[in-house]
């Protein structure tokens, strides 16, 4: 018995050690940062949930107010002041709750001290972890914090949450964000189609839709989606990668306002002419002379008249296509939750300075899983889109495009009404207790 | 026995002549008028379902292609070619799956020739109820359709269908196409809102969207519902009501965007200056000299940059928001629907030069029924948004708008999906067999 007894004291002690051993829970740092999508949230909804279910690494998401600005001046957030409800609802709620900014940390070499005050507010507040959710530029920050953390010798997990309309990202299959604003174009497409047939007889014969994507023609592609096997419509899509070629243009325009009665032009904001500069960029005057800025739908729909005499109506969608989080993509929020969620295993596990990715298993049926991928094979690098995505004429898309874009919008996800409007949250935002002294000037 | 036998004779006999007297049933020509909806085909669907329970009264439910312009050039579409399910469809399908047009007649003494064709065409297909489906104008054209029937001893039943998004219709209490555009408008302000709030710290401040309404402000209206006693936003709106006072218009956004960070405003295209010229108009002209169409979302956008100095965004919703039928008001598809049905019921009963309207019982719970307006009082009267539904200040709602509006956006109606897309019908369009000799010049 004594024997027995001796053991278990042991066993006792030994667990008292694992215990000790074990690091005491950190916080957690969470920003938006960019432009933000009808699911940013989404994915802030799952780095807070998964956060709450791991209480031994993980003690409170203090979230960034304003991004990384929220950071450097010690403006937090303390999530752990919002109910369960109130960040259930973060999932069908567009935009960043939080804020998010335009700020791109400059190089260690040009202003390490922003580096460093992020480091200090992060040691005033035991913030061991670091969840940067946003694009290219973000994914560049997010390896410079873990990087210089580890120089600094207070160092941090520091995991990038992929996020995008632009689509842009490398290693992932697609971004978070771009699904639900490619559904949107494409229903918009669809339905401005229809309405434009209605009026051809007599009216309009051409509907223009500028659509977001100035260096890629990702969200422009979508508009492609609008026709498919089940309805034909003529859609002639202008890309960014394709130089603007007026007489080509007009042509393919009369052929299917010949064959169809009308069509429908989606145009991306980036596209150029020969010389170079954006369609957009017109010189427009107003009777006063001063320059005026306006959209590249308005600057089409006028060479469409002029040339062809067909009336004309356009839309510009701006951020009504990238925050309608009531049509957003079932497959867009879920992988976007999906992100925030690995992001939180992810550094619970110990990784640091990874992004998790979506990677595309099979896509009939389409099935894709969670992947990792080092944020020095992302950081710097854009991801463009494929040749063979854009159709010879220069006007439509592939079957190969489609193939890639069709399972990304879909499935629907609707928000929650109250009298005929969605129900998004605005969230309380408590601020955390500022401990250091003195403010940052950004 | 024998005077029982009789008796059965004589009513066996009663009977037949009973038979005989009843009307042989006739044809019914069904067209869709001007701008199209996104539930104007929920009223085709109301007809034509309707009007296939009437096999007695009606045979064949013919619609006009492209509209009134189908009846006049003798080109008539066989809606008993539809399948149910295609028919069915109808409701959840946006614009006008007949095709529409813009194409007033001309008074009787101008143009006394096109209702004299319009009634040999009717008389051709034996045609015997019209179904005019549209605001206005429409309203005048099935007035006259019917006077003219009468004198020409064709006599026709002239059934009106409301429709417009403008709600300018007099004596119903609102326009079915008009509460799914508010829903639209109020929905995507409120979402461009969450996303302007977002990025207002180091990015865009105001937001700017145009919307449609060139002679009221229901449109614009709607925009006021985008905040609410569970969300509150800044909301500016520029109604054609009200003159555009720049330096008033300037102070209200700089208030609104010191207390909130932001604000977005909505303005409609047909909001005028105090030279009761377009603020659209600018007289923009190109780097050649030529003159440009633009909105009038880039001129307000412009007016914020050149005086406050803050970053915008604009959009211009243009045929998106009246052809939005992934979003329509529930409430909007049911009284489109009911109004094709009583038309039919009307007709059937046989009244004629008569619109159903939609009554407004009680605003809490929102309860309305179908009522009957004689068309002499319908049409030519524009009915205008009363002026106490516009705040003192003129940027905004009174609660008696918003009561009035509230009801108008309720319920959701999503159409069916496939893919990711919605399953919008298009019909086959069978045409009927021409009778006439000879062409009709338009």
């Amino acid at each position: 018995m004594a024997v027995k007894k001796k053991t278990k004291t042991r066993k006792k002690a030994a667990a008292r050690v694992r215990v000790q051993a074990r690091p005491a829970p950190q916080n957690a740092f969470y920003a938006q940062s960019g432009g933000v999508t009808a699911v940013i949230n989404a994915s802030a909804c799952g780095v807070i949930e998964e956060a709450r279910k791991h209480k031994r690494h993980i003690a409170k998401v203090y979230a960034g107010r304003n991004g990384i600005i929220g950071a450097l001046t010690e403006d937090l957030i303390d999530t752990s002041r919002e109910s369960a409800a109130a960040i259930r609802a973060l999932r069908h709620t567009p935009s960043g709750a939080f804020g998010s900014c335009r700020y791109k940390l400059k190089s260690l070499e040009e202003n390490r001290r922003e580096y460093e005050r992020l480091i200090e507010v992060f040691k005033a507040h035991n913030i061991g972890y670091f969840f940067y959710n946003g694009g290219g530029d973000s994914a560049d920050t997010c390896l410079k914090v873990s990087q210089l953390s580890e120089t600094l010798g207070y160092p941090i997990r520091a995991i990038h949450v992929p996020k995008t309309v632009d689509n842009d990202l490398p290693i992932t299959d697609n971004c978070p964000g771009f699904g639900s604003v490619a559904k949107y174009i494409a229903i918009s497409t669809r339905e401005a189609s229809f309405d434009v047939a209605s009026m051809a007889k007599t009216s309009t014969k051409v509907f223009v839709l500028e659509v977001m994507g100035r260096h890629a023609g990702w969200i422009a592609a979508a508009g492609g989606l609008a026709a498919d096997k089940d309805c034909d419509l003529p859609i002639v899509i202008l890309f960014p990668e394709v130089t603007f070629d007026q007489a080509k243009f007009l042509q393919k325009v009369e052929a299917m306002v010949k064959k169809y009665g009308y069509c429908s032009v989606v145009v991306s904001e980036g596209v150029k002419g020969p010389d170079g500069k954006f369609l957009s960029d017109q010189g427009l005057t107003d009777a006063f002379g001063h320059a005026q800025l306006g959209g590249v739908a308005p600057v089409i729909a006028n060479i469409i008249k002029n040339e062809l005499g067909y009336k004309y109506h356009w839309a510009v969608a701006d951020y009504l296509q990238r925050a309608a989080r009531h049509i957003a993509s079932k497959t867009d929020v879920e992988q976007a939750y999906a992100m925030g969620k690995a992001a939180v295993q992810f550094a619970v596990k110990g990784h640091n300075s990874v992004m998790p990715t979506i990677d595309r298993v099979s896509n009939k049926p389409y099935r894709w899983k969670v992947g990792m991928a080092p944020l020095n094979k992302v950081a710097n690098v854009e991801k463009f889109m494929p040749k063979n995505f854009i159709s010879k004429d220069g006007f439509g898309i592939t079957a190969r495009c489609r193939d890639y874009l069709a399972p990304l919008i879909k499935g629907e996800d609707y928000p929650p009404y109250r009298d005929g409007m969605p129900r998004y949250v605005q969230l309380k935002k408590v601020p955390v207790k500022k401990k250091l002294k003195g403010s940052f000037e950004l």
